[in-house]
């Protein structure tokens, strides 16, 4: 009545259609994106860094730092936002920032992903967690504004601890660095301040350099 | 005057001994997360987890499974602490959980972990999150039980996926496995019920099997 190789074909309980079982399928297909991987190496230079690796620490990051965000904002909100800002990436890919060619069709994949990914949660669920995805996206508010200066805050500490990193590899020269770190600027001039000194000194370094 | 080899003596930005400096320094310091393996594997079964990938993991899990907690949570709290909860294990190490001996001085191990790598913050900060983490691990408070639910329902499903996983490798048993896993039972019973059914159908697939 039941064969072994039976077994696999009956319903799992990952499987039975409920909202639970679509929630816990989003939750097991986001575990690729600790396979994306960044551009950015990990502190001690060992190995590039991972979208999820990268997402916790921005999070962490967010909580430590929230005191200096020019404007109010909701940490819980912010941080909501950066635990899944990245997912897109699974579908997408990490796109280089200092890569024009890769950034040019950025945002179509991107979208793509995300209707995809968050579709996989109950409609609710999913639409809720993809306006708070746009809302990054657009960076026009203080909670959007401040997550993404977070985001290019990390990459900034590690290129620097790793003695210019992926700057050095890619021969990213200080302006560029200044031109896309001045996210920062707007949502805490105190990071930025800190960021443009951390930048002085790498060019004081040599892990900078002009072209 | 300034030999290159006394450039590398000058105070960096990072080490200014201000409050941010401080905060900067955890946040360098904290990296080494991303080095600490834990027992699970990711879900394609290619490689163990460290506790970065791990601590987002969960904290998305949060965000999605909020709505299952048997008493009113924070979400922001559960987040906040999920976030922090493994940094002990850059000093103390990841303790496997049926590990009878490692288990044995590993509160100590970690307290004094704690002492350490929060008291690199500023002192204020660093008693909050050391409170955070202390309630996460007396575990009485509805936020530190349904924190400790999703953490312990995370390796169920990674375990599950990668048929079997660690438990094959470490011949261990569905009655320990539901010991283990009956955290969730009290702040979730929606979520238990399910990790029960997963349970079930790994014993029924071979996944998981007695002594």
């Amino acid at each position: 009545m039941c064969a072994p190789d039976q077994i696999s074909d009956r319903p799992s309980p990952l499987q039975d259609g409920s909202r639970l079982a679509r929630q816990i399928g989003f939750i097991v297909e986001i575990d690729r994106l600790k396979h994306i991987l960044r551009q950015t190496l990990v502190m001690d230079g060992s190995r590039r860094e991972n979208d999820a690796e990268h997402s916790w620490h921005i999070a962490v990051m967010v909580m430590v730092l929230a005191e200096y965000a020019a404007t109010d904002v909701s940490v819980a909100r912010v941080l909501r936002m950066l635990l899944i800002h990245d997912l897109v990436e699974i579908d997408a890919g990490d796109t280089f920032v200092y890569d024009a060619a890769g950034l040019r069709d950025q945002a179509e994949r991107e979208r793509r992903a995300a209707d995809r990914i968050f579709g996989l949660l109950p409609s609710d669920q999913g639409a809720e967690l993809r306006a708070l995805w746009d809302e990054f996206e657009e960076r026009r508010t203080p909670d959007a504004l401040f997550a993404r200066a977070i985001d290019v805050m990390q990459p900034l500490l590690h290129n620097y601890h790793t003695q210019g990193g992926t700057w050095r590899q890619h021969g990213v020269t200080p302006d560029r660095v200044r031109a896309r770190k001045s996210a920062i600027a707007a949502a805490s001039p105190r990071l930025w301040d800190y960021a443009r000194h951390v930048i002085e000194d790498a060019v004081r370094r040599g892990y900078l350099a002009e072209a």
